[in-house]
């Protein structure tokens, strides 16, 4: 497990900045599109709908949810599974308690409280359904954290509507000034872009991508159970490779026979 | 099981109260947005297809469970494992028929009913059955709850639209006096207005909120069911707290070795 | 079982027609909105694709469906389950034949068939197949009902937008009077008025309705099993009573234990 | 089997046409509906579209598939139960191998594939395998065709605004003659009623109508299985004539005691 | 395991083209729907939304993804069951492990993997479960593709409103040359149609082509297991076939008896 930069989402958000601010700066300038009260309400609306609908320790819980999407822990399947061989070698040579010493050094809990259960001699379908159980747990947390990434940019447009709704019955209470129509609606929907770029280019794509990381972790987690039962099962470890190596895709096995 | 003010939801109106208004006041007033006839049709209307689809029963029912937002019945999961674990000392010092005397100060009615049956020597199996049921009961009752403010989200932009539409029809209509149709206009959208602001600031975020508290309060039972099931076979204290922890993210785990 | 009317459904008709039809009188009378072309086109366009997609016969048969709205068969929960404990005591007073003499009594086919089928001497398991299977044959037929409401819901507004995009076809064409344009607009707007209205005043909540009920009468019917079986396995009434009492919600039981 | 009108299709087509070219007639006359450009680029559009999306030979197929609305293969549930219950009479009196010689009579392959399983001493769970696997590819197969009427359906609305786009930037780059505007635009408006028209008249309504028929021929196999392995275990015709009957609705049953 | 064109997809980007490309020029010129700023927009947006939303490795695996859209690996079912008919021959001749030569004539490293495993002797049960996580850890790597395409399709139009939304507020701010307004939203517009063209003729379709490539991919892996499955348990090889047989159409059957 190491913290690594998410490069692909860093390039994501320059790539659409620049496409978005780019596209208003060559035609014509940042000021039409710089709007405080517009901001308030999309922002404000959004957020206030979200703690409705979220408890308050939930929706706080995302700032630091919001990092990671920068700098997250990732563990490489294939590292994961050259650890896990390692240990099975070990485990083979010296016995399952020769493992003890080498579970200090492990810094994913996961794995660390798996071996420590094989040592302990826990029966092997007790310490799959413990296992399996903490997953299913881990996902259901994980899920809250993408409802309200969601929840963000669904209620986004919505309040990015009810803005432009405001500006637009102002606009019509007072039409006198046939030169102020314009210039009127341009603030409206401004409202209606700070909703929309809010929802498509920052919460649903953090949301999608923290589905996926979820995704990631559950099948390294799957891999690592199905790793410790391998070893506790006495496996050669040339079997317990084997049988890992079915987690990665073709391509990335290393003796590749399917 | 105790009273608890919801701050998030108080807060999360109180924000999105200020963004909405504030946002009207500070751009003329909030003059142009009361409009009886526009607020009547939406609510009336939405009133009305929320009366067809569902019985008069459940529908007047939502009102206790509108005040359940702001003022709930909490139970704090480290708490219940706290009292979990003190009964599982109790039964393992002096019998589970000891028990009996604690359970008149239990006012959570399903861990009450849950330990009288294991008092009662009934099989695990069959114990487990009758807890199950009850809580897939309670996930089906909540779930009618849900489905009416998730209606009342879906048919209030839909009758703000059909309030736009009558309002626009009768501005068509008289199209001699140009300067009236503005501000005809800006009434017909209030409708709109409405119906958008009841369904994401209201109805929807309400509707999101008691699914969360049913996911908890099912989540809270099935570590009840556990506790029970690990009290009833004799486990010792440590083993039952160990067992009820996994329930709980890593973080508050008090000895989180995972 | 009896003929009730629902209160609820009539209630909603009610308000619902005078939140439109009084916003309409208020806003200057009804005579704008009579068009019967766009009547025309909406419920010829609905009713023609619901006929493309539904047979004749069950098309036909939703007639019958729609007076069910007004008028329908309740199963009062509580009283079939005293009739269940009635026959429980009577079968361990007198034995299980001598319910015989009572079936003809009851007007409900489904708890007739099952209690012929326990005196029968049917065997548990058979008798559980063969009413489960009657549940699920009887969801399947209603979901097709509720299908042909949800189609109705579905293809109104499509058929408004068709109705109104004919009529700003034609305004389009010839706007040399620009007097006309107006109200030509407002002719094709009622269009849509028209299909948000039977979609969201009449075809979808009816189909919310008539799922209701459908899961209200599978949970009757399911109580009804378990109190056969109850019956048939020669349990105490008290016991029958008890079993039957988990169905309903707690509030609604007589020894509300939980 | 026997091939049958579908007249709910006809009528329906027949009510549709009427309803929209008589709204169309009576307002001014079909002239300003006929476009050619707009009908292409809609039909050749969402054609393209299906044709990326789906193998050609799938969708070449569909032709055949939309002759089926018109005129189909009709499986009478009611006749098929008299067929049944009229060779198990025959295998009651004669033997099971005295079907043999009546299978070459029947035109549906299912019941022959079957019923010969049957004879050739097929054990009950094989031949309900076999027989469900048959089922489950049907299913599969429809599927994929119900999925290409969908997708037209998903498409002909696209494709229509695509052209109505294609027709307002034309318009609004030569707004010089304000009297070109509206005939430009009606044209425009007329690529999205192609489109409305197509998906909610045709493509999304016989879409429905194949998943239902699919239903239909899913549950009159179910049933024909249930015959068979009742003939096949040597129940008595009475008996399969029951267990058959409870796949109809009630008021169809002969011996309607439900 | 053959190279093969996918006629349909060049047809449909043919026919899609022609459509979208001869309705503009015969109505006026391509000059008008150029428009760089717009493009760069659209696409930008798109791929920063995606490349936030996926890791930057699935992104660029696309690539080579979409260029098996024109030209993919067909296995035709019909062939695959002549291979292991054949194959089934030769076992039934000379034996299992006779099959050890000609398993390096082929090409797919499914058959191959599956039939070595056949040949070392695996538990017929323990086969199928290898086989059936390679199947669905496939599915879900496949998956994870479809994705990516439905995000494009999905994003596409997002970021051509928010393109239209930035010309409408310059449009709406400078509205003093009246003249100028019509081309202005005439280019605002152009957005609308890139997001458009781009989601419903490109994106969308091919997300769904590439689904249904791996429908038929997953069908003939489990046709391959069935297969050796079948092979292994030493079936006749006219056995063989039939049971493979059951994974066609019916009219693709050899002995078309059902």
């Amino acid at each position: 497990m190491k913290k690594a930069l998410d490069f692909a989402t860093l390039l994501g958000l320059f790539v659409g900045t620049a496409a978005i601010l780019g596209s208003i700066m060559t035609a014509g300038g940042l000021s039409g599109f710089i709007n405080v009260p517009s901001f308030l309400i999309v922002i404000g609306g959004t957020i206030a709908a979200v703690l409705i609908q979220y408890p308050l320790n939930d929706v706080l819980k995302i700032v630091g949810v919001a990092r990671q999407i920068i700098q997250h822990n990732s563990n490489d399947p294939t590292e994961l599974i050259e650890m896990i061989v390692k240990f099975a070698e070990k485990a083979r040579r010296d016995g399952l308690l020769a493992l003890e010493n080498h579970i200090k050094e492990i810094d994913d809990g996961f794995i660390k409280s798996g071996l420590q259960l094989a040592i302990d001699g826990t029966e092997p379908e007790l310490l799959n359904d413990i296992l399996d159980t903490e997953i299913s747990n881990l996902e259901e947390r994980h899920k809250k954290g993408h409802g309200i990434f969601d929840a963000f940019g669904t209620y986004a447009p919505a309040f990015g509507m009810i803005g432009t709704l405001i500006g637009l019955v102002f606009m019509l209470q007072s039409m006198e000034d046939p030169a102020s129509i314009g210039p009127s609606m341009a603030v409206a929907l401004v409202t209606t872009f700070y909703g929309a770029v809010m929802s498509n280019f920052v919460f649903l794509p953090i949301a999608g991508k923290l589905k996926e990381r979820t995704k990631d972790e559950v099948q390294n987690r799957e891999m690592i159970i199905a790793g410790i039962l391998s070893i506790q099962s006495g496996d050669n470890p040339r079997l317990v490779r084997q049988k890992l190596m079915t987690f990665l895709p073709p391509n990335n096995r290393k003796n590749d026979e399917m």
